[in-house]
């Protein structure tokens, strides 16, 4: 074929993906094909315009090198990575709500006991967490294996600070015989999201800030169940509103309710001053 | 806000671009939001299908160093390039119609005198080319810059050899107070676009040719006028109708004619063998 117009050229381009082996590629490419050109004949970009789309593409991959993944974060800004979540969680009423992984999770951390302080010294006001699993039933899911990780108090995770050689602030557990995990940390805090780089600009040349409310990421993994990613956000942060990667959910907020300095610390650990907690239920889908 | 849902989000990602000061990025952001998001919800991606996109751009940025341009070839292999190319190139009947610039174009060129032999050196067949540049009216350009470049007998362009240190199959020219540009060179031949890369794990992938039908790329500049990019491709090339890029228009196909070895050569020219001529007019839109 030859000859393709602003119209046609589009079954031509669809025509040529029309030998293509596996279904499932054959229809993801018609798909994108189809809305990028419906996309390029709404938007009728200059030359200049396409090149600078070009190079901004370009810029994007060259940026995401060692920890750094800037596609990811052009997912995430675009709403995309909420949406591609949302399409795969289409969970049963009653199941805790899923929210992004984010790039901060590192797998195969070791486990820990019960009980364990994750901070590590990193400065901060005390937190105990108690965090129950269970499936739909209410039953507790015993032996479930639980990731947590968060930022420290300046709003940076352990893997984006070189000064620290091991793991702070993350942790794996397994949860006892009543499907809970208990342990010590620091309260999160809000941080940017990576900003000086090809989303970065977008965000500056759009207005729109780059910042997390605060939050705690949780995985959980029981056998027979949808593994469980979500964040627990604490309740007033002023960016909840305004998440940069919009994933905030409304039953995933919590007051992380203040202890008075009275209150006897679980564990008869030793506090000079006031300390938080937080009490949550996850309910894992089949 | 908070809460979105599968087509809630969208609606959030706008209203997150609403600040946008320049009214042709928030148009543009508005659009590539709502095709985005549409194109995700029709592919329903697994976590892992996103995770391949984001590694598959995340590549072609990083393999698009030196003189590799892997988001171009991506423009270009689904049918983008060419339609930006006409929906900036709705032209008057009669003009000469536009081609892909392609990856090649090497600006800056010295001028060449009229009559002179840009093969320098290079294997093949002799080709003679009278190039004719008026208005549309038919009115000469004369003082036109003409820039032409092609691939060699092996199917490659100067800037990918690395055994050249200056150009070859290219040059410059100013027309003459007729509008035309004479010169010498070799017949263009078919070429394979560059396919290691993640561009040519999709072609595979699709069982999709990296063929390009033989051509010779010319760009004319005349005062007044469009700038016009194009090719005049080689009529009988088997891949004409699956040209890789989809450039090839039927107005720029040219039989490119067998001329005897006993016909007398332009410029007194010594040959031992047939040669080719093209003889072609090019109309510039205002």
């Amino acid at each position: 074929m030859r000859d393709f117009n602003e119209t046609s050229i589009t079954d031509a381009v669809l025509e040529r993906f029309a030998n293509t082996p596996d279904p499932r590629l054959k229809e993801i490419m018609a798909s994108l094909v189809r809305h990028l050109h419906d996309c390029v004949r709404e938007i009728e970009p200059t030359f200049e315009e396409w090149m600078y789309a070009i190079q901004f593409l370009t810029r994007t991959g060259q940026i995401s090198i060692g920890g750094r993944q800037e596609y990811i974060l052009l997912s995430d800004t675009l709403g995309v990575s909420m949406l591609v979540d949302a399409i795969n969680h289409r969970l049963p009423k009653g199941a805790t709500e899923t929210t992004v992984l984010g790039p901060f999770f590192v797998a195969d951390q070791p486990i820990e006991q019960q009980g364990a302080d994750i901070a590590r010294g990193a400065p901060g006001q005390a937190l105990y967490v108690d965090a129950r699993f269970s499936s739909m039933d209410g039953k507790p899911l015993k032996g479930a294996v639980v990731d947590v990780w968060q930022s420290d108090s300046e709003g940076f995770y352990d893997v984006q600070r070189s000064d620290l050689d091991s793991a702070q602030l993350r942790g794996r557990f397994h949860t006892d015989t009543e499907g809970r995990v208990r342990f010590w940390t620091i309260m999160p805090t809000a941080y940017p999201i990576p900003y000086d780089g090809p989303v970065g600009d977008m965000l500056k040349a759009t207005e729109r800030h780059p910042w997390r409310p605060a939050h705690l990421h949780f995985m959980a993994a029981a056998p027979g169940h949808t593994t469980l990613v979500t964040h627990v956000f604490v309740d007033g942060d002023k960016y909840l509103d305004s998440d940069a990667v919009f994933g905030v959910k409304n039953s995933l907020i919590d007051a992380y309710p203040e202890q008075p300095a009275s209150a006897a610390p679980p564990g008869g650990r030793n506090l000079k001053g006031s300390w938080r907690r937080l009490d949550y239920e996850f309910r894992l889908s089949p």
